[in-house]
């Protein structure tokens, strides 16, 4: 359903969702027990929520595509990732909660080496260190260039974002990065003709920041790609007719939840104090994105155990949310994320969506095996927000 | 998820996979046992497979449609058979291994029988046997009509393949066939004004062939329906970037594999035969579509037991496909043929894949039944080639 017919059909009350997004949940079985991170986590919290709700595996994408964390949060949001993109250049600013202004043009900047010919030798310069970074990008900040601004930020490593900032730019940019080392820097060529003036400020940019870095080796000049503007999505608030609030520790999920109009809520960086901040926050909003970062970053780190435990303390920290009463929570991932793949992957997401109204199905655990056989089904991740909607109450009928 | 948006992220790896496909592999259960045709058969490694791997039912094209060969086959391809066609006069030329060129127009044709009115009286021409419709095509094949030349060729009983070949041709064309008796052949109609020309010539053959007819009752007149000209679809190699090779006994699978591009191996015609050319050529590509002709036979012919044995034999079969350690291994057919309606059917297709990459499911044997509870629930065929690839770790993440 597009949303153009749900903003048709939902409506305000005062029930309330949480949507906890535990990163990277779904896994791979351990080659010596068979059993998922999730399955070998003593998880009795999210059993019971299982066992009086509803269960399913969730596509973010499609079956078979490996989601990046934009796609597959987009897909919850109720956004269809595939016609909702957001460019490179505007992630890696939301991912340092780089502050991007209407018409900006951020773009994905690495520090690089090249030769006395020009050509590229290091596509990462080393991977120099993130304190050489920022001090390579204070040289390059705040250039200006026919009335034009150019922000440079650090991200990590070798990667800075570059925001260019003035009237009239357009992000409707080919990349400068060529993605092979032996080859010379690409002119940055406009896409449309609408964008030749950016085209040059970039251009300039780039050329002064070589001549700036000149004497700066291994980091000797800069490669930029993925150049956007930031989305112009339709809000949460007209399509859904919720007064949705964010809680995440990490910048990249706080900027995801402001282009799909979320108010991010200040929290603390541990599973507990987000968890104090929902409860801090409950009576004000009826739509809650809890979002936790630490399954991910153990299973790209490989860590079985480490994310086992994650679970089991998101698990243990459950009762709170439980306790606050909400009328629909919805338990998932973005994506998976198996310690075994050491990052990302297809596989899809184990979700639990437990309310009063829900007509349970036999699911009696949360784990992957268990949620094949769940009443939701194999569906898209898109269909979540309508089902979460529907439990609350918060849709009229479609149609007479 | 549209082939465009693959051919963004699938990569060439060294991984492969094999596709096998049983042609009419579903069937419906045998009243006497409540079994189908795969469940009654015994097949202890298509079992082994189905409980590592993870299982489901597939739709070629929508659920309740019932596929042709043509659609069956593309919609495992990866091609959306609503959007992918093959013009029936082209899937009749690549039925018996007409090689067409560019700018040719195939059709299909029927010998059929009019009276002295010209009215037809018989649409099939009593069904003459193939060795008549044999004698009948060289009295027509090779007429030139304007500088094109009509090539004519048998398929079986009554029915035969006319290809126009010259400069300038259109398919854009009606059919002459009135698809009932007691009507008169009509006259082909261009239906853009570009093919104004090609109608004037397939009338002029239609006439020629009338008169060189005249005296061979009942086989007096054609019929001709389904022109069409060779489908201009992306290639495998370019979408998946796959190096694909086609293992198939009949020409038309031999016709749809080389639409998609892929190559087609020489092969003997027995299902052993057809596993050994795998074998010897499984160093040169990294996608093989493996196809038994057998099983579909069979239920065509409304023998359950002989398909029960052709499942077996393929069964027995495997472990040589097994040995080769493919990385992915998908097994299904590309449309259901239960013994029991001697035809094809609109079932849903069981399907397991098998890799190391694997989320199984609980699925413990290769049957429908089991099928209905495996992960991959049930999904649209066109699912199945961005899943292969997924485990065969060939596609890169979909967004940042």
């Amino acid at each position: 359903m597009e949303l153009d017919q749900i903003r048709e059909i939902a409506k305000s009350t005062p029930s309330k969702i949480v949507l906890l997004v535990m990163d990277g949940l779904g896994g791979l079985p351990h080659p010596k027990t068979g059993k998922t991170e999730l399955e070998t986590a003593n998880t009795p919290n999210l059993d019971r929520l299982a066992r009086e709700g509803i269960c399913g595996l969730a596509d973010p994408v499609s079956p078979g595509i490996t989601p990046g964390s934009a796609p597959g949060h987009l897909a919850l949001f109720g956004y269809d990732p595939l016609r909702f993109t957001v460019g490179r250049g505007v992630l890696e600013a939301l991912g340092i909660d780089f502050e991007l202004k209407d018409g900006d043009v951020a773009a994905r900047g690495n520090f690089c080496t090249i030769d006395h010919c020009g050509l590229i030798t290091d596509r990462r310069a080393g991977r120099i260190s993130t304190e050489t970074c920022a001090e390579l990008c204070r040289l390059l900040d705040g250039f200006r260039l026919d009335d034009v601004s150019v922000l440079v930020s650090p991200v990590r490593e070798h990667r800075f974002v570059a925001v260019l900032r003035g009237e009239g730019l357009s992000s409707e940019l080919s990349d400068s990065d060529p993605q092979a080392v032996g080859a010379a820097p690409k002119d940055v060529v406009p896409l449309h003709a609408i964008a030749a003036r950016t085209a040059r400020i970039a251009n300039q940019f780039i050329a002064r920041a070589r001549a700036a870095l000149a004497s700066k080796h291994p980091a000797n000049m800069v490669l930029l790609r993925g150049f956007a503007q930031y989305p112009n999505f339709p809000r949460m608030s007209e399509v859904f007719k919720l007064k949705p609030a964010a809680i995440a520790a990490y910048p990249m999920y706080r900027g995801l939840a402001k282009v799909v109009g979320m108010k991010v809520l200040d929290t603390g960086t541990t599973i507990e104090e987000e968890f104090a901040t929902l409860a801090e926050n409950f009576a004000d909003y009826d739509f809650f994105f809890l979002h936790i970062k630490q399954t991910d970053s153990a299973g790209e780190d490989g860590d079985f155990e480490r994310k086992v435990r994650v679970i089991e303390e998101v698990d243990r920290a459950l009762p709170r949310l439980i306790d606050l009463k909400p009328d629909v929570i919805v338990v998932t991932g973005d994506h998976s994320t198996p310690s075994l793949l050491k990052g990302h992957s297809w596989h899809p997401l184990p979700i639990l969506l437990h309310s009063q109204w829900c007509r349970a199905d036999r699911v009696e655990d949360f784990s992957e095996k268990a949620c094949v056989n769940g009443s939701l089904g194999r569906f898209p991740a898109t269909h979540v927000m309508p089902l979460a909607l529907a439990h609350a109450l918060k849709l009229e009928k479609f149609g007479a």
